[in-house]
């Protein structure tokens, strides 16, 4: 089954790590692929205690306008990687997390792992995340989630918080 | 500060225990009371194995129409719990999940918990989940998503599976 959690709200990515821990603790096998992410988080930290397959790819800075070399080579890595898991067919869970990020810069093509994951959705949970999921995705997906902002308290000026942001 | 996950879509309690396990990975003390949620999650199973303080309350089987008086209870316990480990102050993230559900089906008084919660969303992160978060509860948050649902596996079918729902 594919999953998909887009939109501009915050809860995407957490969201995604949340059923990574859920499915852990039920005994499946999870395999975890962080896409344009360059740092480690707290949850990456746990999620690695655990024993959980969880790996981050992304070039160091922010893409500005348009993506440096280094972006499409750590995409194309990432990607890579996702696909070895995904064949391996080891997996009960693998989360592909902020591809659709991936997919806005077109640091990867997005018809070639469409028609990929479509041959492997049946056979596993695959879970995409990131805003602006193109539609060939959400065309795809069994289940998408909008997360809408309603209200963020970066509009007040609180910045990225340690612990919570990251 | 205080955020809130609703909306109708999958992915809220999920988020607050990812943004949990990225807390608790950052070093934060995190506690978790859950609302008429009568078993134990896959993730409420690894949260418990890391050390995170996290109970859950809840009468078996679901509320029909009216509640019973057990879910009453169930969640006048929950809820002193709850003030308990925001009063102590030793808590950096502190989860009510399903908190909304319980004010959604009248077990708890809005207006009484959140003049408390106002009092401490300054000291620690509070995290409210659950479908139907009731107006008193979006004004005061810092942060709300609604997660959307754009798309659910239920109306093929699907039911809800062990690792992937709960």
């Amino acid at each position: 089954m594919l999953q998909v959690y887009t939109g501009n709200g915050k809860g995407k990515t957490t969201a995604a790590f949340g059923l990574a821990f859920r499915a852990h603790g039920r005994g499946k096998k999870v395999g975890i692929i962080q896409f344009v992410k360059p740092n480690e988080s707290g949850e990456f930290k746990v999620a690695k205690a655990l024993g959980i397959l969880v790996e981050h790819y992304g070039h160091p800075g922010f893409i500005i306008k348009e993506p440096r070399p280094q972006d499409y080579e750590q995409a194309k890595i990432a990607w890579t990687r996702a696909k070895d898991i995904i064949e391996s067919e080891k997996f009960d869970v693998v989360i592909l997390d902020e591809l659709n990020v991936a997919f806005f810069f077109k640091l990867l093509n997005v018809s070639e792992i469409t028609s990929f994951i479509k041959n492997f959705k049946e056979k596993m949970e695959i879970v995409i995340t990131g805003r602006y999921a193109p539609q060939e995705v959400i065309d795809l997906a069994d289940l998408v989630t909008e997360m809408r902002e309603i209200k963020h308290y970066y509009v007040k000026g609180v910045n990225a918080r340690e612990g919570i942001e990251f």
